[in-house]
Formats: structure tokens, sequence, C-alpha cells
């Protein structure tokens, strides 16, 4: 799959605060490779979506730019083809074939009101629907399309808790020893 | 397919604002019939999303229930089967397809720590991955995967505004006349 950087455009410390770690959050769990926070410096945000990676495996670096446009030029530069998510934008389907040859891609979800500009210097404009819903549930159909559903089955190499799935209870494993540890819900 | 409707556990109403309307935001974009909201009582998260009813068309009848398990059971007795999504559960794939076949679905997201009793109330407890990441994600792509990517192309009657898909600008279609406003960006 593609090297995916996920892009967030516009965020406001108050009030993104929760929406901005569930964007990359989802994004990490969901196959994307890293983060980059554009809008109000927030290091909790940044600090919170480490720890989770340390504690859950894999490589999700994460960084903070003040100048979104500076940073979206920045990777198409470096070969990055820029996804830009949107209600207005084409439908998903009919782009996604395209998009999936790419190796490298910056996906855009903004908080709120994007600049005009963020239409202009993206390479596709793409809709998850024409509704008015949210980045996150956007983001996530995105990249469950993008790798066709294979993300669901990641592995995370170097984690230290890991979930076995467990039709009722909450099946934990933990430390190198893969101690299971059980909690069985009655 | 199914009547889906999705219930938010334990919603807190300062803490949980904009991550609950998402959920049912996303819910609504994603093709599910209608939300409950359980937890502290959030008169204004169901009038926002009762206002993107009325104007982008179709119906999600959305409620509140201060008692989350009364209102499960309830449904249980309609005949539908609860589906819970947690990081803990059966992987999605593995039961997707039984899930498809159901008529009646209730989808419950919880915020943050869900009562050991809704992992043993819900018929299904599913995982959209086993990492720590967003309801609203794991919801999206449920939903996604539960009509096969059909929701995407979903009709809205009676929408008073619709936007039609656009590569660049922003197409916004409003009123009966269906005049057209484009907003090019270059």
């Amino acid at each position: 799959m593609a090297n995916v950087v996920v892009l967030r455009l516009g965020h406001r410390k108050t009030r993104d605060k929760r929406v901005s770690t569930h964007v990359f959050l989802a994004a990490r769990a969901l196959g994307a490779n890293g983060g980059v926070l554009c809008g109000e410096e927030d290091e909790t945000i940044l600090g919170s979506v480490r720890k989770v990676s340390e504690k859950w495996g894999g490589k999700f670096p994460i960084s903070f730019a003040r100048n979104w446009k500076k940073e979206l030029l920045r990777k198409r530069r470096q070969g990055f083809t820029v996804v830009h998510l949107t209600m207005y934008g084409e439908k998903l389907m009919d782009r996604i074939g395209a998009i999936r040859r790419k190796k490298r891609l910056l996906v855009v979800v903004g908080a709120q009101k994007v600049p005009p500009e963020a239409y202009s210097l993206a390479d596709y404009n793409i809709s998850v629907t024409g509704q008015p819903h949210s980045e996150v549930a956007a983001l996530a159909v995105f990249l469950h399309e993008l790798s066709n559903g294979k993300e669901l089955d990641a592995r995370f190499p170097g984690a230290r808790i890991r979930i076995a799935p467990s039709a009722r209870g909450k099946r934990v494993m933990k430390g190198a020893k893969r101690a299971y540890k059980t909690h069985l819900y009655k």
C-alpha cells in the first residue's frame, strides 16, 4: 500500500481537541503512516497519539506545522499526491482506482471551514457522500477503500499490548511473553 | 438494507458534544435510519442533527433515553439484533455476512468506558481493528461494509439543498427549482 500521511487542517485547540485526536487515531488504526497537525499548536494531541503508538505498536510519526500550505507544498515536492476530503468533491468510488495506484498520498481533512486554496492545491477533491457528516468518518471510509479492507488485518510491530478478538469478554495480551489476561463479561 | 438505529451510550454533555454529533451525522449520511442518545441529556445535539435532516433531506428520527439498558431491551423486544462496536469484539469481516441478513439492527457505540453488561446484552460484539481509535471511524467502516458501499449513493428525499460532485469548486443545488449555485475555486 501507499505511504499515507494525514494532514489535519485548521485545528482549534479547545474546540477540536477530541475530534483531531480521533482523526489521527483512526488514521493510525486504519493504515496511514503518519500525521501532521496544522492550525493551533497542541502538544497534548501529539503526545497522546505518540503514547498510543508506543503502547500499541507500529510507527506513526506525528508532527506540528503552523503553516498548512507550506507543509502541503513540501509534501508535493516529495512526490505526494494530495487528496482533500470534502463533501463537495468528486465521488470516492469514481476516483479511488486511480488514487490506489499512487505511491505517496497526503490526505487532507479540514476542521470547519477550509480555505478555497486547499481545493485548488489538491490533486483530488474527494467526497464520501455529499452529505454533511464527520471528517473522521470520511477518513475511515476513504482509508478502508484505499486498502480494499486489508487494513483491518494490519499488524503493529513492537506492540506492548494486543487484543485477541472475542465474542463476549475482553482478551488483552500484554508484554513480550504474550501472557493472556482475560476478562470475561457474563 | 436493514433498518438501522444507532445508540450512543454514555454521552457526557461537555466532553462528548462534538464526537456524539459526529456519530449521529455519520450514521445518517452512511445509511442508518435513526438514533438514540443515552447518558446526559443534551438537547443541542438532538436539535442540530434534526436541523441537518430538515435541510439535507431523508428521515432520521433521533431521541433521548436516560436509561440505555431499558432502551436496548425495548429494541430487542421489537426484534432488533444488537451489535456493539468495541475494539475487544470479534473481527468485523468474520461476522458481517451474518449481520447483513438481519432486518433490524441496533448499533451501540460507547463514549469512554462501556458497562460490562453491554457486552453480554449484545448479540454481537464487533471490532473494527483491535486498535484504540474512534467510535466514529468504527461506525463508518461498519455501516459502509453493512451496505456493501451502496450507502455512498443513497438519496435523501425532500432535501432543500444538495451537492453536485465537483473536481474543484463547490456546486450547491438549492430549493425546489434546483437552481445551481456554483462557486468555482481557482
